[in-house]
């Protein structure tokens, strides 16, 4: 696989070409979780871009980035989340044709929201993988342009303008607390964080129930070699490749791994004391925080709070459950 | 009682005055809820206010209009909800001290919101006309200021900001539905958009468990003699007065009467179509559509959703029940 080339210049001018298409989302300051645990907490509210998700700034970029002519013959993508939406949001606004591949899994409600925005559905293969095996072929035979959810330097660049944004309004955080899936987040947000501030930290977050990155990351080598369980965090779920882990080892500082339990709770106090429904990945942020790791403590610390587009019905069940209390 | 004197020039010296200390809040279209109903539906988010509800504008514009004197006294407002949150927050944004009176019914979670922001918390009497009484105590005794929720000049003209605001962004709509409790959202929006679009139509929205509005309205005078039951939008409940009423009679075109059980669709569909917890007088927009009401029949309508604070296990229960299904 080849090294992935993406620097601050690049995402500078992500910045540039998304802004008018993009919604520059608030930065909150969480006083009760300041309060809680001592850090001073405050949070990019990414779950109020329109598609409800981060996602729509890589997209976007992606599709500002096309010639004419690629335009024209139009996208392919896959995934099972949010990255779908946001594809076929961009390409909608583009006047481009998209399609997107999503796995036999993927709920009825996703796969009606990338088509509400104009996509062509393709349903195929048991898993993302599958998918995205599918989507390849549909590239190679109507030269459509694959765009990639987290694994380009077009994404990478579009995720980090969420960096640029919020540290040219406030820049006095210590930490950045990055929910991390494949990465193209966590790697755009710590290149640009660096860029604007060297002495920032930047962490990505994991579940226990997913974490490949943790070990990978220590290792410094690709390791999958881990727990897969499904997670009430389903947009972190899953194997990750080797180009954005050699990315994230040039910038960014450590990986802190969350509990399950401690992510749904995260839901709920959200709910409970800001009145936000946050996707379990979102929530990733809260718990982290809830669970007071060494690396957070005492500090000014930015949370990346990456989607809304949650399930009522699973939403609910969270908030109703009993988590235990923590010390 | 006196005539209200407040008109469209009050209301942007206002917009001016508060611009910097308010959030201008997003507006977003639902395509779901257009295709739903046949209308062109856009949402005015005030749930994003800092507090969470629109009532900052109106507590604010207060403060801004006071002599350093009068600051230097310091303030007293009575609310059993979303104002009192407003009066605490906007005074401590000027360093002024306030006092909230609310009546002993007033859930803890709201009490310590008001106290969470600065406030000093008097729980007074059974209902908020006890609390309001005392809270003009201690305006006389103490020399303070008494802020009113929704009944003066200042407060219907900072509440009528959300009408310039919105209609600068985006001036088409055919009319635009406003929850309505005491009135003073209603007059302030009414006001400045017939200023700025004279044929545009302007509702006032009731819940069937309390809608004295719709008979002091058509009546032409105060009729407070009709059902008042604990409603899911307790923000609208309650017996009102004259001179709100004498105020709307000359800029506001009708009222509307939602059901109960609508309103509980409305926070529901809200939560499962967008992912926003709104609280049920801001779910009275929904309703109203989900209703089909003839005045809103094809017409591109302006939602205001004036907050989301709403505690979650009731958020929880409503989500979670079934509504009977509507032609």
């Amino acid at each position: 696989m080849n090294k992935i080339e993406v620097g601050f210049q690049e995402i500078c001018e992500a910045y540039t070409r998304i802004k008018p298409y993009v919604v520059k989302t608030p930065l909150i300051h969480s006083d009760k979780l300041s309060e809680l645990t001592g850090c001073d907490v405050w949070m990019k509210m990414e779950n109020l871009q329109p598609i409800g998700a981060y996602k729509l700034r890589g997209a976007m970029n992606n599709m500002l980035s096309m010639s004419k002519e690629d335009l024209a013959r139009g996208v392919v993508a896959a995934s099972a989340g949010n990255h779908s939406q946001a594809v076929a949001y961009a390409a909608r606004m583009q006047n481009a044709s998209a399609i997107v591949c999503v796995p036999e899994s993927t709920p009825i409600n996703k796969r009606e929201s990338a088509i509400r925005y104009g996509a062509e559905l393709v349903v195929y293969g048991a898993d993302y993988a599958a998918a995205e095996e599918r989507a390849h072929e549909i590239e190679r035979q109507q030269g459509r342009k694959f765009v990639h959810a987290y694994e380009s330097p077009e994404t990478i660049a579009g995720q980090g303008t969420i960096a640029v944004e919020v540290l040219l309004e406030k820049n006095d955080f210590d930490a950045i607390i990055v929910p991390t899936g494949g990465g193209g987040l966590l790697c755009g947000i710590a290149i640009a964080a660096k860029a604007i501030k060297p002495d920032i930290k930047v962490y990505g977050l994991q579940t226990d129930t997913s974490a490949p990155w943790k070990k990978s990351f220590e290792e410094k080598k690709l390791n999958n070699d881990c727990l897969f369980i499904p997670s009430i965090a389903d947009g972190l779920e899953g194997e990750i490749t080797w180009p954005n882990v050699e990315l994230a080892l040039t910038c960014v500082d450590g990986i802190i791994v969350v509990g399950e339990e401690s992510t749904k709770e995260g839901i709920k106090w959200m709910a409970k004391n800001h009145h936000y429904m946050i996707e379990g990945a979102a929530a990733t942020c809260i718990a982290a925080l809830l669970e007071g790791h060494e690396e957070l403590k005492g500090k000014r610390v930015l949370c990346i709070i990456t989607g809304g587009n949650i399930d009522l019905d699973k939403f609910c069940k969270v908030c109703e459950a009993e988590y235990p209390a923590r010390g």
